[in-house]
Formats: structure tokens, C-alpha cells, sequence
């Protein structure tokens, strides 16, 4: 069960600016709904709860999802718009752009008793939301704590990735919120940055560090899961870790941290079509893999490359398939033609 | 002048429906911009009051304007968000339709004393807005009386265009807002079913009238505009009439009241490339020659070719020019190719 | 329960010819599928039962299919290539041209015990197929009767649309095949023309007629849609009527003729968009409404009129819903815009 | 053999006005090429002597050609630029607009002596051009009576096709040039308005005229033909007539005088995807049809089929198969998919 | 003369997966249809000899290689279907995938006796064909030796790409046919993978290698054709060495070995446009400089920047002029715009 | 005041070649009106003086200036012709290439006395304009000369690029026609090359140079800058510096030269959107930060900053804003999505 906003997607595509763009390619879109199309791209089955108006915009949305497997029956159709964000990708070294335009949405109007829990979660495993949910609106984090309680009375493993938008919130507002939800969150997902920003938790370097990632990286993150557990009471804790980018090859790299140890994935070179909803992609492979309960060293390598491969398709679903995520883990990293 | 909000436009282009759209055409337009446009096109200096957001989506919208030679010095920058509307064009026998999505816009937050009517009137001739201008926000009424004071005190003549749109606001609700606000008018821009709606005043047939346009409708029209006049005090009153579309021709007809009688355009047969913009492209066209002192037989006619022509133009702007009017007014109707 | 091939659909668009073509359209289709999308737009629940191949266009296929909401789990996956038709739309007086490429794919390849028909007609009301099913491979036409007869078992009403295509088999071959296989039919779906090719049933004009539509053009049909009864058995029997298209303004009229009588729809201007599909459409549509159970006037009507509508959307699916097939049957014929 | 200008035709597409244009839909095209373009799909060989640049755009126009299977080895390679045409097409009742820009291209630089035409047109039957090609360069009157020679000299027959374009010279200078060259031409392809127009051969009404195609039009026509034979000693004189177009369905009709007589075709119904080279594709057809030796009714009733079939189609080639010209003959109009 | 299967390549373009892809573009292809084009490109002429179905589809091919100058006169009509293929291109890490859609085309229907080889090869010099002709179809392995019996008689120099792809036939499927065929043949174009796969020719390492292209690579592959010449009696023996490419620089290198010696290229980065092709384009042009009478040395150089530029050119074609192939043997790169 | 020639850019788009285009991409341009839009997109304001044509494709290129916020009102409307140039962009190893097509354009044909300089000039602070300009007519040399003598009498400061085309005229022509026209000159914009080329000034290297940008190049620069200096009495000169681009990461560095000292930016990685109008994107923003008093070393950091960013933008405008090459200064390279 995946619990978050619903959006469409306006992208200018390629290289082209706002001012510039005449026509936006559309597709739909929402961090939730990202991890659970990665999550049905490999084998599982997933919903997706949220809330859309009743008219055609917010009917294509869910019909979009469908497409890609996701079910979509615990989508409320209410309000009047649907969020929306504008892209503009980058052309480095200029950044990409984010414009969002979700205030008002169907789901930023949410209030607890709005969505019947139990029946959501009844038969269902896991619970996965991100922080922009309860950024969105003043009844989401109210909402929240009532699937999370709903969810410790199913007996349903809860997820949380920290997602910290600074155009939706600030740090002050977001920690302020974030903090008490994270007692409902079993596996949290986030970065060495929004660590910081949202949980207040960081870890000092052990010394002067060269840039990138590498040993001192990773050994820093893997202190701060490990601290990030510790205070938190989290079962697991999975970071991603970014370098390069812009005119310079990206590189990235996992690891998961748990009771019996660290497990730190490869480091992968990652390719520039679209970078928007890796983190999401990582996210609902992980979920993918823990819920197929494979050992925690391979459920990371998959779900790093799962991430990693997310870079190479176009709009924020994953469309990859296991076999191409295994190829990748075993380093087949598209020279050929396959044919 | 032309007061009233500014919009991105979202059409799925052709037949496309909704559900099947995977981009959209993006322009920017608002019912007196289009009007400004159509105005700026034959010649006339046009000036939109209005307000966007400082952002990226905010400063394309202002560029697409002066691109077609509008001033826009007095477009406020505030607020978070541009209205938006989602167009799927017609296929006859299915309609067009419209989703508005224009709550918490930037000019929808506008509220008297946001905008420094003297100047921004000093030196006018003119001020036009459209009944959707006082529709989309709580404080427009007040400021739309508030630019009717102060282009009484500069002697600047006021029109409206009613403008009605069910999905902005109730019939109810808009008599109620908009009746007070025609003290403040000097010329009316309507059609028949609209002048019923909003301002309550009808006419009956004389007899049993045969369908579409004819002369029985236009003397019915001819006599709903000399009460409109009298009731209100209007200085001149211009009505559209339009009868087929859909899988049949459609008929397009227009006629401006005033003390000194009614002059009758004729019936023109119009196309079927995008009809959105038509009574604002005929507005500013009648605008452009009520100031030009054109005499009202050939302003009326050269207003309803130019409406005529808005039909054969993608977009909601109007951008022919007055050559290509007048050889319609003529009667050439793009048989040949002009090479 | 749809039963039929599945196909890629590839067309030049617009009036752009093959050898202009650099591109092609892709829509994924069937004449079955066609009916199965048509009815679930108007709030039915339909299974398509067919077979595609493993690979990502056999997957792609699949997909399109789950965006609009119908059931595909009982679609296999085997063979090597998915059916293809390429499609050059009409410009009149040019007509449209379609080029099959069906040999050889997943579903034309199917034998008798292939499918598990006890376990896919379990819990349905009913079963539809067409007569291309049966036309592209020489199992076919022993596994419609291997379904025909399951269905009877299971006590599921059968229809068949007679649907032929010259270019895919001669109507003495035609004839040969479909003969036998409608003592399996309780409702057919044909037109006067295939009447004649397929079952060889054809109804004398009963004097010097008026080309076109009109009232001679539909007693006749009615005498030949109770002959069909009376000669097959069928419970009921659906026909189109067509005439004009090309230059001229296309026309549409239905009728059913049951034991009760005969209903005839009114007689509806069609538009150009892209006319393919929309006998599915109406066969969709009006097996939604039999299984509605609503009476046979109101239900001819209604499936005449989304057949109709089919006229005005891009693809070979009837993406309109209920509300608009309703307003059509009122009247409504597109000339506004809604909003 | 067809002698005439080769041109780069930027169109807007659609609609799209000039000023709204993003990008331009490019083709190369040429008044006698379109003819030869048309003879060919019709079963003919036909070569096209022109001139353009030796640069990228230059060869991509004579690749372009080579395509639709025309000999291009008499392309001259010389100058700096390509001509090139503009076009907005219609969207009634806004005319079709063309804006030409021809000057200084290499084909207008030709002079007498540049070809050499005895290579060029031995073992030719036929030699085509177009009152276009006088019109564009100061040398060009004398390379058309340099060719014309040549042509007697060699027993081929030579058609010129009036074509006159007021954008590119007047009509007191096309008179002028054009007169003395009308000495070496066989077969005259012209319309009523063009006949006067460059030759001043005009016919009176033969009293109160229908507008519109009918029976005193073409008793005029056949009037007016006769007598241009008479008077310029033409062998043969095709005219083609047009009506309506614009927001009315066209109307289309061609004829062909001759010493034994005149034979009218049908009225044909005209699409109107794009009309432009009509003229042309009526030239190539009949020039095809007297080639293989048809009769004259045979002759004229292709040939005016060919161009009402052009304007279903995009680009100024006439890409249909003599097939589909049959098939209109017969009255095929299109109504049917062809599947 | 080059013998093979003339396809229609369908790619979703740019990065866009199949499940994502709402168009295709459509280009014509074919491996030894590539080559022609590049020798063609460089000044030379060839003729393809294959078959096409006699629909739209198969003509639009053929008009298709028209277009840049190949000749096509030898291009059976005969069959339903032109082979196909679905390209997605690479967006790495991920590799692109080619889904074949060959079985039941018209070429794979040929057979001996259904070309005259005699008339085809009259006044040839060279035949090439490549290792997906015979895969395609059961007749076509004893068609490919009536062709080189022919090719015999008449003195034609025989080439052959061994160009394996696992997805027509496995290894050892390609060398039971492939061995017998090349007795018939005099050059030999491969690669070290390929000679392996198909010929169980390989080259022990002398030592442990460095990876990459380099100098041990270079003198493996030397030793490898110099094998090759000797164990199948080639006159010529052409290997194309690639590594890289992917999220990686792609390097590229060619050598030639004749009983003069070896002649080896220098190592080029390549560009990422489009792969495919590369190697007919390396083909094409070697092919072009032997027949010209180049030296080994200026042969190989151009035949290697040939196919380096090839990676530059959207679709199968290598459309690139010998300048331009010239230029970038020079060690011209692109940095520079030609202006 | 920015004074140059007007055009149409017609672009192939993507690495699409000339032969395969079937459609163009259509912007307006100018060397000097690109500088115009970087100045103006930086807050400062800006007038274009040129000529085009009164027809529909100069007002569209008016109407695209204005939308980028350039005053037109100085731009003559005459002639028949606006200028045109083909572009097919790099894909490396394949450089760009360009077709200019500019003869007997508007532009072209000015002459001493078309311009109203003293008008023009008045109030304004400093006229640019560049060395395609005296370029393409024969009057041109001329008008350049009296736009800056009327300079020198209002006190304007005039800056030049010398903008070297090879494609318009020959080196020798240029310097010719260049060389006297330096008096009028207080800014020169250059690079080492054109130096060379156009003026005949070139400084030897000071020992052995490593290759591409570096310490030794920029010295050299820096002694070539202060000769221009001495030798033409410039006040300031601006010099450009690149390398590397095609398959490498392309490199830029600029430096300004005036009586103070030289001031030399940091060397930025370029992107490979597109890379024309980058010098005048550098030329525009130099000539703001001069006009806005920025200290030297701050000025051209933000001119190479601006001049770096422009890659990035399709198209030959700069549409970049100052807080994005502010970003850039600081070394803020695109790694980031802005959200």
C-alpha cells in the first residue's frame, strides 16, 4: 500500500525552457505511486491510496497508473484540481527546474476519517508514504499518524522516505512535522543531507575526506544508519548516496543498514535521460526484495541498480524489468545491441 | 486597458481526448487579453492589467503577450500560482470541454488598493473586462468597481463583456455580482442567452420563429439590446448570434445598439478550427473601431468579420490583420490561393 | 468475456499517405477488445481472452488494454510475433486503406484445448467474439465452437459479430467457416452487405427504393433481421445501417429485432475522426445495455449513439462515456463549449 | 521531359499562421515536377532539367525527386541557393497565402547555351513547362524558345501550362513574354481567368449565367478553348474549372478540345487537404494519357479524376496510383475502408 | 549487387521503452542494403536485389532506397509481408533491444530458381550479401550458392558480412549453414566474436591482455584473419574491432589482411547517435575503395572513419560523404561549425 | 542600440541531417540581435536597428524579438527577402554545418541615408554591432561608418565583434573592409583566430605550448589583447577562448583586456545543446556589466559565466537569467534538480 499525492507532470522535455516550451509532455506522477510501479515492475502487486477530482484530468491520472498494473480502487475522487508540477529538465550545467502548483489539490484536502484504513490495510504487508505527503496539506500529518496507527494494528511493516521538498516546506517546518511521525516508521529511506535537514541527525567526518563517494562515504553513512537507528528505533535504514552529475558522469551507490550489519551495494555510473524518481524507484525495489525476503546484500545490489536504471527512463515511473536489473548487477551496462 | 486574469491554456490538441493525452499544447491567453490582442492586430495600442506569479510560468505568460505587441508594464507580480485551463477541442457530435483550474491564482487573491488605477488609467481611452474577471476571486468585485470609479473620474469609457462560464460560478451568484457592477459600464458586449442568465432580461419570440438566425431572431435581438439599454443605461450595446456548429455550418451574426438605432452585420459562415476567443476577438475588434470613430454600420461589420475569422486561427488570440478583415467584409471567402 | 486477436495498429495519421509516411501511430486493438473497452466505459466489467507474445510488444499490448480498465489475465503469452495492421486514413474522395500483416502471430496460431474455457467463462454472463477470430489461423474456428459450447454449459449468452474482412478470407471461405459456428450464436451483430456475403441472407427491396437511409432502407432491414432469426435461431439480431461518408455528411442508424419486435434508432450524423471500430463500439454498447437490462428501445438507442460518438475519437477504442452517449440521444450534438 | 524551377516548399502545417510557426513542414516541389511526379505514378518515365545549388539543400531537392522514381541526371549543379515558397495554408474562409522567394536562385540564373538541349531531349516524346519558368529569371524566356527549337527539331510535342502567379510578375509582363512563345507549343493547359489573363483571349457569356459549374460554363469554356486553338494554332487546349472551395465543398471539371472536338468530364467533389499542384497533376495525367494514346473521353476523364485526387493529398505530389484514378472514374468516392 | 532482406525498422526514437512508445518512427533498412547506400553515398552505384510484397508497404521501401541514388530494378514483388524489426534504442546502462519480426516475409520465401542470376550479375563487379540472408528463410542458404555459382561464371568478386544475430538462429544453426557458403566466398567481413560464433575460428591470447583496443588486441586479431585467409582461402579478410561504449567513450578500429600484409586503422571514438548499421557502413565503403583501386592502407583508413561516422547518422543508413569521411581521417572531429 | 542583419534559422534539430529533414525548426536571429536579448534578458534594455521585409515572415520576426523584451522599432520594413540560414547541428565526430542564404535580403540592400542614425542614437549609451554585418551588401561598409561617426557625435561608445564567417566572405575581403572600419571601434570582441584573420594581428607562442586552454594560452591572449590595443586604439578588448568540444568535453574561457590590466575568468566545462550565438551571448553580457559599472573582474566573469550557460539553451538567444549565471560564478554546475 503506497499512501501519497497523485500529480500530473508537465514537463518542456528535452533541453527546451519554460519560456521557450509551446506544447509540455504529460505524464502522471507522485512519489508513492513511483515506488509501487517500481515495486509491480518486478513481480509484486501494489495500491495505491490517494485522492483525485472526479473530472477527466483526475480519471486519465488513475488510468495511467492502471496501465502499469498498480491498483487503483482506494483512490477517492474529490475536489476540484489535481497537483500539478512543471519540469524543466537540465541541460547542465544549468539545473533542472521544479515548479510546484499542488496547492488546492484533492489530496492536500485530505483529513483523518477520510480514507477507512482498515480496509485498506486489511490482507496487506507493507505501508509505504514519503514526506511530501504530509507536506502537502494541514490534515495530511494527522492522516499519516492514523495509517501508521492502523498499520501497527495489522500487523503491516511501515515505511517512510524522508523526501524533503524545499519548495513545498522548510527544515524547520518539515522536522517539526516529520519528528513525531517517525515513531510509526519501521524501514526509513533518505540521504546524508536530508538526514540532517529533516531528522537533525548528522555524522562528523572521521577526517578530511576527498569529495565524492568512496570509503570515507561510505563509512560516514554507514555510522549515520547506524545512529539514525538507534534514535529512531528503526528496523532498517537504507541511504542512497549521489556524486557527479551535471557535466560530469553521475555516480551512485547504496547501502542498508540493519540489526545484523551494513550492506553496501556497488557503485554505479548512471545515465542522464531523467533522473526524477530514482530515489522512489530505490525505494520500491527495496520494498520488493524484503518483501520477497532476500538476504539483505542482494536485496540492496538490486535495488541500487534498480535505482541506478531508473536514470535511463523517461518520466518518473521505473520501467524496467527484473531481468534488466539483473543484468545490471551482473555488469552488463548496455554496450551491446541486444538483437 | 484590459483588466482580467491571465491563463495557461492546456489543450489536447485535436480530437485527442483527455485520457489519451500524453502532451498538451501550452499558450497563454485570458478573455481580455484575447481581446487586447485582436485590438493590437488592427492597429490599436493595448495595455493587459493583470497579475502572475514572479516564477518561470509567471514571466513565459508576459512574454507570449508582448510578443503580439501588448504592454504589460501593469501585470503585478504576486502570488504562487497561474490559472490554468484544460481544453479538449470539439469532434462533432462531441462538444468541447473545458476544465477550469484557477482557484488560488494570482489574480484570483487581487483585493482593492492592489493595483494603482490612476495610473495605470491615466492617458486611456478605454477599459474592457468580461464577467469572468469578478467570477474567480472574493475581492475582484470590488476591485472591478473600484477601476469603474477611477476611469469615471479620468473620462474613460467602460464596456463588459458578461462572459458567463457555469463552471466559474453559479447564474445566481453571478446576477448578484454583476448587476450592481453594470452601473459602472458604458457599453455591453452579450449574446442573448447570457444577457437572460446573468442580467435577467429576455425577450420573447413575436410569434412562432423558425430556428438558427433569420430575421425574426434579429429583430428579437434588436429589441433585447434596446432594453438592455434603457434598463441599464447603456451607451451602446453589442450582441453575438451564432446558430449551428457541431456537424452542421456554423452561422455567426452580430449587431450594435445604440441611441442613434441598430446596425446589423451580415450572417457569416465560420470555420471549425478552434472557436474559443471568437466575442473577445469581436470586442477588441468593435473596441479598436468605436475608437478609431468609425460609423457604427461598418465598425459592426468589420467586428463580426473579425469574429468570424478568430474561427480560423489556433490559439484564443486573433491574429489577423486588418487587410485580411476587410477582405472578408468584401466577401472573399479563401477559395484561392493568394500567390 | 471477449475473445478475439489482439493487434498493433500502426497509421500514417491525418491524410499523410504510406509512402509519405516516417512515422506510425501505434495503438494496440481488436475488434473484440474494441467491444470490450466500449462496454466497460459505460461501468461494465469485461475479460479479453486472446494471445500475445512474451515480448515487450505482446507486454506493451497487454498494458494499453489495463489502462482502460479491462481484464486481461487470461490472455496468453506464447508465439513470436503480435498481429499488425497498418492503416492509411481516408481523405475523400480517397478512401481509407488498411494492410494486414496477421499471419503467423501468437493468437492465429491457438488449438483447440489451448484455452481453459470452463475456468474463463466461470462467473460470466457472457461471451463475444467476431467474425475475424475465426478467419486468421485454422485452429480458430474449432476453438470458437470448443467456446460456443462451454458457454453453453455454463449457461453464458453468446454473441457474434459477423465483422468480415475481405482482405483476410473470400466469403465463400467465410461462408464455409461461420455457417456451422452460429448454431453457437443467440445474438448476432452484422450489416444488410455482410448478411448477404457471410450467411448468404440477403432481402429483396420491396420496390424502387431511394438510395440512402430512409424508411424503405429500414423495413427492408427488419425483414431481413427476422429472417436471420428465423433462419439461425439467433434470440436477437442487431444491424447497422450506414450511408453518406466520404464527401458527403456520413449517417448511422441501428435497429434490434427480437420475438417482441423491432427498435430502431434514430438516425445520427457521424464525424470523421476515424470511423474504424465503431461497429465494435455499438456491439459493446449494447451488450452493456442488454446485461443492464434495459428495454430494447432505449438500449438501441443508446449503443446507436456510441457508435456514433466512436466516429469522433482517434483510435479503434469508444474512449466516450455513459454521460456523453446520454446527451447525444437527447440531442446534444457538440455545438457548445462546456464550460 | 518537364523543364521548370525546383523549389523548397516551407509550409506551416494546418492552420498555424506564419507568425504562430515553430517549425516548417519541408518539401521540394516545382510546378513541371509535380506534373512529371504524377505522369510517373501513373506507369510513365519522365525526366525533370532544372537547376540547383551543389550544396546539402540542393541535393536533398533532387534526392527528394529521385524518390518518386523521376530521371534527375539533367539537374544542373550551379549557384548559391535553392528557390524557395512559403505557405500558409487555408482555413476557410481565410485564404490559402504563399509568399515566394525565388530571387537569385540557380535556376533563375540559367541562360541560353547553359543546357544542351539536343542531349537533353533526344529519344524524348514530350517536353512539359510552365509559365513559371519565364517568370523567374531575365534569361529564361530565351532557354524556353531555346528549348522549344530543340524540341522541333526533334518532333517532340511541347505543352505549356499557363500557370500565372500575379506574386511573381504582372500580367501586362507574362503577356509580353509570353505571347511569342505560345509559337512553339502544341498542347496548352490553362484556365478560363489565366487565359485572359496572359493571352487576352477571353469569351462572353453567352447571356445570364448560373455561377457555379454548369452547362453555360462549360459551353463558354468549349467556346473559349476553340478559339485559343484557332487563334495560336494549338493542337490541343485542356482548361480546368473550378467552384466553390473556401467553407463550401469545391467543385472541379476539366475539358479538352481538340480539332476533333471536345470532351468534358465528369464533376468531381474536391477534398481539401491540400490543393496546391492540382493543376499540375491534371497536366502529368493527361499528358500520360495522350502518351499511351487513349482516347480523348477516356483521356480527360483520367486526367480530371488524377486532379481532384491530388487534393487528398499532402505536398504538392500527386501521389496516387492510377488504380485509385480508376476507381474514381467509377464513382468510388471513398465511403469505405478499404480492408 | 547486394543480396538481401530489404525491412521496415520501427524505433521508439530517443530513450522511450516499447511499453511507453504512442508512435514509431519508420525507416526502410536492411544489412546489405545499408552497405549500398554507403557505397553509393561515396560515389558508386549499386542495385539491391531482394523482395518486397507488392502493397504500399513493400513499394514504400523501394521507393524508400530510390531516394538516395541505390538502384532497385531487381527487387522482386511477390509475398504478404515485409520483414520487420522493433528497435529500442540504447539508454545506457541500459542496452538497446531489437525484436525481429522476420518470419513468413517475402524474402524469406524465395527460393532457387526465383532470380536470374545470370541477367542480375551481367556487367557486376562485386556481390556482397551478409549472414542474415540465408538465416531468414529454408530456400534462402541454396539461393545464396546459385548466386555465387553465378557470381563465378561471371567473374564477380563475392563479399559476405558474417553478421551472426543470436535472435535469427543459434551458433550452431549459423555454422552448419554458414561453413559450406563460404567456399563461395572471396572477402571475408567479421569480427572476432562473430568469427568464433560462426566460423570456430578463434585466436588464443599471447599473453594476459590489457582489455580494451590496443596494441595486443590489434595484433590478436591480425594473427585471426591471417587464419581465416588461410583456412577458408579468402582473398581479403576485414575485421572491425570495437570496445566501450554504454556509459563509456565507444572506440573503434579496422584492419585488413591480404596476402600483402595487414593494414590497420587508426582507433576512433565514435558518437552515439545510432549504432546500427555501422558495420554495413564499414562494408559499403571498404567495398567502394577496393573497386576504386585504393591501396590497402587509404582503404581500410576511410572504410574505418566510414563506419565511425556512421554513429553519427539517425537510422540504418550511413549518410555521410566521402569529404566528410575524408575530413575525419585527416583528424577533423566536429569541434568546429562549417559556417 | 544593436545594429546586423535580421534572419530566419532553419534547423534540422537533433543530429537529423539535411537529407532526412522534412521538417525545420524556425527561429529568428541575428548576431547582434543575440546580444541584444542577453543584455535585455539581464535587465537592461535594448533596441535592434534592421531592415526586413513587410510580408508575414519579417513580422513574425519582429514579433519573435519582441517577445524576448528587444525594442523594434528601428527596424526598416522593406525588400522582398529576410536572410535565411540552414543549420544541420554537430554530432560529433560530425561538426555543424551551415548554408548561409543571405543574398539580396533586406538587410543587404541599406544604404548610406536609410537610417535616421542621429534619431536612433539619441539616448542611447552604446552601439554594438558585428562583422557579418558590413558582410553581406555592398552598402553596408558604409552605413557601419556613418552609424559611428553619428556615435562619435552623441557620445555613444561603439563595441564590434569581429564575427568571422568564411562562408560570407573570403579573409582577405574582410580585412579589407574591416580594418578601416577599427577606428570607430572602442570595444572589440575577438577571439585569437579572427584576430588573425580579419585584422592581421597574431602573437607567436612564447616557447613550446601544451595544447588546448592553459596557462600559456591565456598569456598569449592576454599579450595578443594589449597589441590590438596599442595597434587600433580600442579601448577594451574582449577575447574568447575555447577548445576541446566534439567527442571531448568542451572547455571556454574569456578574458578582457583594458589600460587597467587584464582581467581573465575561470575556464568553464560547456554543455552541447547548442553552442551558436555563444560569443554573442558573451558580447551582450560584457556590454551590460560595462553599462552597469561592474569592476573588470567581475564583469567578464559573468560575461564567460553567460557566455558558458548559453550551450545550454536551444537556439541562438541566451535565455538564461542573471541568477543563473550568478549560480554558475559560483560554481553551481546543474547537479541539482531545483524542487
Amino acid at each position: 500500500v503506497f499512501f501519497g499525492e497523485l500529480l500530473l507532470r508537465l514537463s518542456t522535455g528535452g533541453p527546451t525552457r519554460f519560456v521557450q516550451a509551446r506544447s509540455f509532455e504529460a505524464r502522471y506522477t507522485g512519489a508513492e505511486a513511483n515506488a509501487a510501479v517500481s515495486l509491480v515492475n518486478f513481480g509484486g502487486t501494489a495500491a495505491v491510496v490517494s485522492a483525485v477530482p472526479a473530472h477527466e484530468i483526475g480519471q486519465a491520472c488513475v488510468q495511467f497508473l492502471q496501465q502499469f498494473g498498480v491498483e487503483t480502487r482506494a483512490v477517492l475522487r474529490r475536489g476540484d484540481r489535481l497537483g500539478t508540477y512543471y519540469l524543466e529538465p537540465a541541460a547542465p550545467p544549468r539545473a533542472a527546474r521544479v515548479i510546484y502548483d499542488r496547492a488546492g489539490s484533492a489530496f492536500a484536502g485530505l483529513r483523518p476519517g477520510d480514507l477507512d484504513w482498515d480496509a485498506i490495510l486489511s490482507g496487506a504487508r507493507w505501508l509505504h508514504w514519503s514526506g511530501t505527503a504530509p507536506a502537502v496539506g494541514p490534515g495530511l500529518p494527522a492522516v499519516v499518524a492514523e495509517a501508521a496507527a492502523a498499520a501497527r494494528r495489522h500487523g503491516v511493516t511501515v515505511s517512510c522516505d524522508l523526501n524533503h521538498r524545499a519548495r513545498l516546506w522548510s527544515a524547520t517546518e518539515a522536522r517539526r512535522v516529520m519528528t513525531p511521525l517517525m515513531a510509526g516508521v519501521d524501514v526509513l529511506f533518505a540521504n546524508e543531507e536530508q538526514a540532517g535537514t529533516v531528522l537533525g541527525v548528522t555524522e562528523e567526518a572521521a577526517g578530511k575526506e576527498a569529495g565524492g563517494l568512496g570509503r570515507e562515504r561510505v563509512e560516514r553513512c554507514t555510522r549515520l544508519a547506524a545512529r539514525l537507528r538507534t534514535q529512531f528505533g528503526f528496523r532498517a535504514v537504507a541511504l542512497t548516496l549521489r556524486d557527479g552529475g551535471g557535466l560530469e558522469q553521475g555516480r551512485w551507490q547504496c547501502l542498508l543498514s540493519t540489526a545484523e550489519g551494513t550492506h553496501v551495494s556497488r557503485e554505479y555510473g548512471v545515465g542522464d535521460v531523467d533522473r526524477i524518481g530514482a530515489g522512489d524507484a530505490f525505494a520500491g525495489a527495496l520494498i520488493h526484495q524484503l518483501l520477497a525476503g532476500r538476504p539483505g546484500a542482494e536485496a540492496i545490489e538490486f535495488a541500487a541498480a534498480a535505482g541506478c536504471l531508473k536514470h535511463s527512463v523517461e518520466g518518473d515511473f521505473n520501467l524496467v524489468s527484473a531481468d534488466e536489473v539483473q543484468a545490471l548487477v551482473r555488469g552488463d551496462t548496455g554496450q551491446r545491441v541486444l538483437r
